[in-house]
């Protein structure tokens, strides 16, 4: 196995390059439309995908790449090292609001997290650290994760969750101390990390998710799939993510 | 008329007051509980509304006062000068995510807005003006306002209309380019100011509206109460505040 310092090394330079690009020149053109009208992808998330992939696989010729705008793999298994990128998560944030987005790559070793840095631009701020390596803001220690209950803290369900099945979700959202939705699955996690929420309730991509939980797991952060199976790191899957108190109650509620 | 220069340093001054104090000491403790398990107010919440109000009525001694925690008048006319003063707009935001709260002045002349200030204490903004002065945000002239449509922009519903009237808000929702919830308003109408955000939907008080208001008259931000009404400001009320267009269309959407 790569070693984990080298690893850590090379996408925080990473990381702080595209930073600092983004934060330079918030050039907002050449939106272009996914699914639908909501779905954006800009020319600047193909430009940081590929400018991700090329320098990691420089410095890592075996490993697989799992990305949002298509420049990765296309995997069947986790064997090896596999690094998940999502060069702006939250497009439609940086499109519309230039705020509340992030960039994030998770690394996975046979399937195993064991870093993951989510960097939110505006806030000039990355989000690091991994099982074995604890988890950081900045060079700094992040502060412990408290076990806080779902009634002590603010919770996010994703707006399309809400959107389709907000009864299913109604009582978790009375059982909490109120609903928040930024429209980042990368800001989510930083809010999780710092206690300023308890719960995130979203149908997440494995880009999405790669990064949070490799920090997450050296946090105690707990996330399950919804559906009880185990988290499936080749496909999207609807998670509860959040404090261990938090996520125990909210699966209760949701059975 | 007292003089409108002298309304703007002085709510100007007791704004750079507060805001710093809150910035240095992020003392949340004393919670108390107001209606409910989730409308807080905090010791702070009160020892800054007695202190803007004393710092105000000592410089304007006919001043009335319309203010969250009480210690204001019981007014039931809007003749002379009248401050609404919310100290701390996003208590629960304050409380346990320790971000996205705003203090608010709104001044008003016999029922008419003539300034408004508001404190994004943790981004350190304070956005004001009036219709005779323009509005800025630290000392900058704001960029205009661009009136964009409901298909172009992030919209907030406020939490609480969304669990109770979802029906009511979906094709608002789905018409717009998607849903934000940060639970306060002040932060909502910075957003707004900012071409963040196109509509913004919820029941507000008299407090929560008065500053947004003042300085969304310099921008031309449409401000409508749902039911058709005029906007009053002795109460409560569902509003429609943003961009001409989207309030028309949104307006529209709910006919």
């Amino acid at each position: 196995m790569t070693d984990i310092e080298q690893i850590q090394q090379a996408v925080l330079q990473i990381m702080v390059i595209v930073k600092d690009q983004l934060r330079t020149n918030l050039n907002f053109n050449h939106v272009e439309k996914k699914s639908s009208r909501t779905d954006l992808v800009t020319e600047r998330d193909k430009q940081i995908e590929k400018q991700i992939i090329a320098f990691l696989s420089d410095r890592f010729p075996k490993a697989y790449f799992v990305s949002e705008e298509g420049y990765g793999d296309c995997l069947t298994d986790l064997s090896g090292l596999v690094f998940f990128v999502d060069p702006i998560d939250g497009t439609l944030n940086f499109v519309k609001s230039h705020d509340q987005f992030a960039s994030m790559i998770g690394v996975y070793h046979d399937g195993q997290p064991i870093f993951g840095a989510i960097a939110d631009i505006m806030q000039d701020q990355i989000f690091y650290g991994g099982p074995e390596l604890g988890a950081y803001v900045n060079q700094q220690p992040l502060a412990p994760l408290i076990n806080q209950e779902l009634s002590a803290g603010l919770i996010t369900v994703s707006s399309r969750l809400l959107m389709e099945q907000l009864n299913n979700y109604r009582s978790i959202i009375n059982h909490s101390s109120g609903l928040r939705i930024f429209g980042s699955a990368g800001i989510i996690f930083t809010r999780l990390f710092q206690n300023k929420e308890v719960v995130y309730i979203s149908n997440l991509k494995p880009w999405d998710l790669a990064a949070g939980l490799a920090i997450g797991k050296a946090m105690g952060l707990q996330a399950i799939n919804i559906d009880g199976a185990p988290i499936n790191m080749l496909k999207s899957q609807t998670v509860i993510i959040g404090t261990k108190c938090a996520t125990i109650e909210t699966k209760d509620l949701l059975s």
